[in-house]
């Protein structure tokens, strides 16, 4: 009922606020017997982590993940995996700006609604440093997709309003945005840093391509491929929204031009993004998900404090102008995680 | 693990192929003590039946709730609530064509993928009959939030390359649109109407508007309320995107502009839709949904037959040429299952 | 969370009051592709059924089954499967003794006190007619597991202070009491119908005993297979108690008496009835259940209306004297329920 | 789908192995704005820790509890909640004996078989000291409970073939057995380390009494209260039976004898130990488990190896002569998670 585990084979919850003891997640429903080392996990962790460029955050958050269970000699045992990052000591006078004052753009004042309490230490359960879960869970399961030709690959198709134009993967991992197309990027990058100068910030679009899945995954008529991914998505903070293949141009377009014909080499086109009637075609599967800009900006802003009266705010300190490069790889684990669910919920169907 | 129930507190579990004895729902969970008729389902589901209009089917079904359980001397009793709406009997021949051909756009090629057999009667459980039973248990949903002063309204925003401008919530029902703009609704009729003389059909969006929500709603970090509103509208046949708020205009704008800023009289604007790190902030709930061009048209299309031969298929019969106004009450009932399953979900955390 | 749901994989959802308009189920996670018909299902319900003997309730009730969806051209299709009772029409009258006072042993009080409601017609929810819809679905589950060896087989122990000595499977069926042993059975019922003729009743002891289950089947820590089974014993009216294999003897026993050794035939002993560790050994499952007396009984009774105020109650009408050997196709059923989910959940483990 | 989660709208997810890096839990759905110490968990742990008398292991754990995440300012935040307990650093040579041979009445063989891999340190995931997360989730459920009237209180009832004549709860901590009788216990003690002497152990039965607890609880049908109690006893180790009120011995008794009447003043007998048909009469609830004596013994028994092999094993070391004390928090532990679970649950009901 609480909503702090998501998956149903392949289950996840997470725990942990920024500035808690620690952070990290308990897997339950690891395939017994795959092999996997500390160090898979600390890579994609490690795309995630704060201070990568002048446009990401500074902070130094300590991000190495210790694994304490559900592993035994090298091996997932099929029992649950708990992965921790410990949080460093942190200095709670530093959060006296924002202890009674709701941040614009944060979620201070709606957990403050919701729970009727707030740890206001950084932005405690609601901090992006969450998602080091996802993404220590998502690297195992990334490996066993791996294992049997799923690829996924996210990565910034636009930002600050300069969109990608080419397509060259091996290029993502090589700029600072993590976009598809290396001359976009720099373009970008320039004109980050001149907003970041101004204090403030930006948001984007980000891109992502399954390839290697089989057809047949999803669960209709609720849990379907695309209702997943899209409460997956969703679940991720600063996400706005998502489309799938041709997405809101498909509103503009009419059944023939949408509808993806077939002939005897497979579908000639793929309008819906690799997934019709909920369950995948076996094409590639597409889908782009919108950023909000960062909402922490030194800039003043108006607000109010817990008590209701007017207050002006200036959230200092060393923040993303742009989130989405660290965005991108919580984007994929969580794809992941829902491929993976969805392969052994079809292996469950067909038992 | 199938995916065929909704919702936790307020669980639904639909059933039923178009073509099969009966479509329907059972809820478990539902309040208590609730005066419900079955006038009260039937208005709803008259808003999703075929045969309102010329853009949209004029196929007749049998679409009679019937209510056998749950319901005792116009009150609900907490037990479980089956509506049911049987079908007509159907003459099988007229599925012929589609027997063994693989209708574009549609889920006949996937459903064979998934399960290894298929219902090949209509679209069997993809139908957009199945939401029947959306539309029915979220008719007591409605009921029961309405009586708490929530409000759900939705309404087709933009078909055939048309938009509304005006936004006049009682010509809604008055449009076969259920369009908001009685002026752009005509034009929308007018040019649907020519695309369907040309064996051709249209999508649109959807809008949708949720007032008289208490702040505090939603279960980060998985189940945030716009995630969980993001899953049930994808859940829908036929959407191909969802954005909150600003949405992907968001990831054009400056953190400056996207923030909704607070003074003493609550949020200055409402870019975030009415939901901030997943939990609604007391503002209207905003988004809007991307639905692709019905699939079903008479028109010629290429396509392959079960034996992975090249065929032509033409999509004979009554089709909606646009869908949009038959899917916004499904939107609504959606809408309406998610937001009572977390009202309960919000009583059961502080329990 | 309301309870209406059994199994995660395999997954029921039964309906309907005895009063109401019908009974039955839904099920969902049906594997796709089983051969099924009608016949089977009718042919557990009506082991169910009412008016089987002298003991058990002479009541006419409409015990044919309806399927109306997720069965085609003879084969499961992988969508949910319905099954319906319909319910004659009752006489409400028939009700005006009950309708305010609340009778011993029965759910009368309980029902009121949780729901502030109470369909009062029958026992309404509590009704075991309930239990149809569990048959019915663990009939198809029986199908599918026979299909792969499995033999579940549940029969009468011990009732009327009279124990089975014999075990003679192929008597059970023979028996009004469905005993194991046929002279016992004939003891039983003499004894039986002489408590009856004094308006009086009596419950006993069932056993299961399950073959042909494969090792590993459970999902430690918390729905170990004991758990599971205990789950769905104690989820059966009138059921009191459950135990393992040697079960509460085992509390007298030494640990040198009670482990069960192995040598290179396997287990030697099988104290453990069939589960160590909550995971199947491969050996015989075996559990007994403790079923308490009819609670409906001619005799005049104590007890208070709705106001509180002190009443005198008879039950009268026809009722099971003995509720056993209707109890025990419910305890097959609801095995093979569990059965099926946990084969489906170890298949997606190791997914 | 895997089991390692309890609970609903209180959900608790265990990890560890007993010599892996750490054992745990944590919570999701914790009432926010609880006041909760470290010390009011470790008070219970306390009670579980091995070395608390010469019946029980004189093994020493690190059983010191460390609350990372949800906790903010000495109250519960609403976030999830995860509790930790290191474990020391183990001498896995200590573990050469067992590592390739099945230990009778462990689950050593049907892990193997289940997983296809085993952690053969100590009993790995199926160690007693995974029930500490248990202990420490339901501290906090225990503490929430007591402040609503509701008391949960356990013990031996009998062990090693003496019963419990009195009820004198006052002395159940007061004696290494938990006995609710000091004489009983007294020759209790005497006779098992009689039994230790000789290199054997003995089970017993635990006896449950919940008081306080409203009348309501528990959700027909299939999620009755004492089916979820019955999942919850049967999930601990060594659990093999479980009875409610009169429990087995009902079936011994006829309609008349067992049907609680009630007068004005509430129900007059409590045979159905306060649940009748799955809700909370709101009489004390009662219940008895059945306990296998503990699976370690030193003395020499057969079994085979990893290749099949006939072996003798000898589990040496400090081993619970009576696992009976060390359960009674486990089964309190155990009930307040249900209770709370089900409190949460019929709040959400009512919503």
């Amino acid at each position: 009922m609480a909503g702090n585990s998501f998956g149903q084979a392949y289950r996840i919850t997470t725990f942990g606020e920024s500035h808690g003891g620690a952070v990290g997640v308990v897997i339950d429903g690891a395939t017994p017997g795959v092999d996997i080392s500390t160090a898979d996990i600390q890579e994609q962790l490690d795309r995630r982590k704060p201070g990568q460029s002048s446009i990401t955050t500074s902070r130094t958050e300590p991000d190495t993940v210790h694994i304490l269970s559900g592993i035994f000699e090298g091996k997932t045992t099929g029992t649950p995996i708990i992965m921790i990052l410990y949080n460093a000591d942190a200095d709670p006078s530093a959060y006296d700006e924002i202890k009674d004052k709701f941040r614009p753009g944060h979620a201070d004042y709606t957990y403050l609604q919701k729970y009727g309490i707030r740890d206001w230490r950084g932005s405690g359960r609601a901090s992006g440093r969450e998602t080091s879960g996802r993404v220590a869970a998502g690297a195992l399961a990334r490996k066993i997709l791996e294992a049997r030709g799923v690829r996924v690959l996210a990565y910034t198709k636009r930002s600050a309003g300069i969109e990608c134009v080419d397509f060259v993967p091996e290029e993502i991992e090589n700029n600072p945005l993590r976009a598809c197309d290396p001359v976009a990027a720099e373009r970008m990058l320039e004109k980050i840093n001149a907003i970041k100068d101004i204090e403030d910030s930006v948001g984007g679009v980000i891109e992502c391509r399954i390839s290697g899945i089989p057809a047949g995954l999803g669960e209709p008529v609720f849990d379907k491929l695309d209702a997943e991914l899209a409460h997956a998505m969703l679940s991720i903070g600063s996400v706005k929204g998502i489309e799938f293949g041709a997405g809101f141009a498909a509103a503009e377009m009419t059944g023939s031009q949408h509808n993806d014909q077939l002939d005897e080499s497979g579908f000639q086109t793929n309008n819906a993004g690799g997934i019709i009637g909920g369950i995948s075609t076996g094409e590639e599967i597409l889908f782009r998900i919108a950023v909000k800009p960062t909402s922490s900006i030194a800039r003043a802003q108006q607000t109010v404090d817990i008590t209701g009266a007017p207050q002006t705010i200036r959230t200092e300190g060393r923040h993303d102008a742009c989130i989405c490069p660290r965005i991108v790889p919580v984007v994929e684990a969580m794809t992941c995680l829902v491929l993976l669910d969805h392969t052994k919920r079809q292996h469950a169907m067909h038992a």
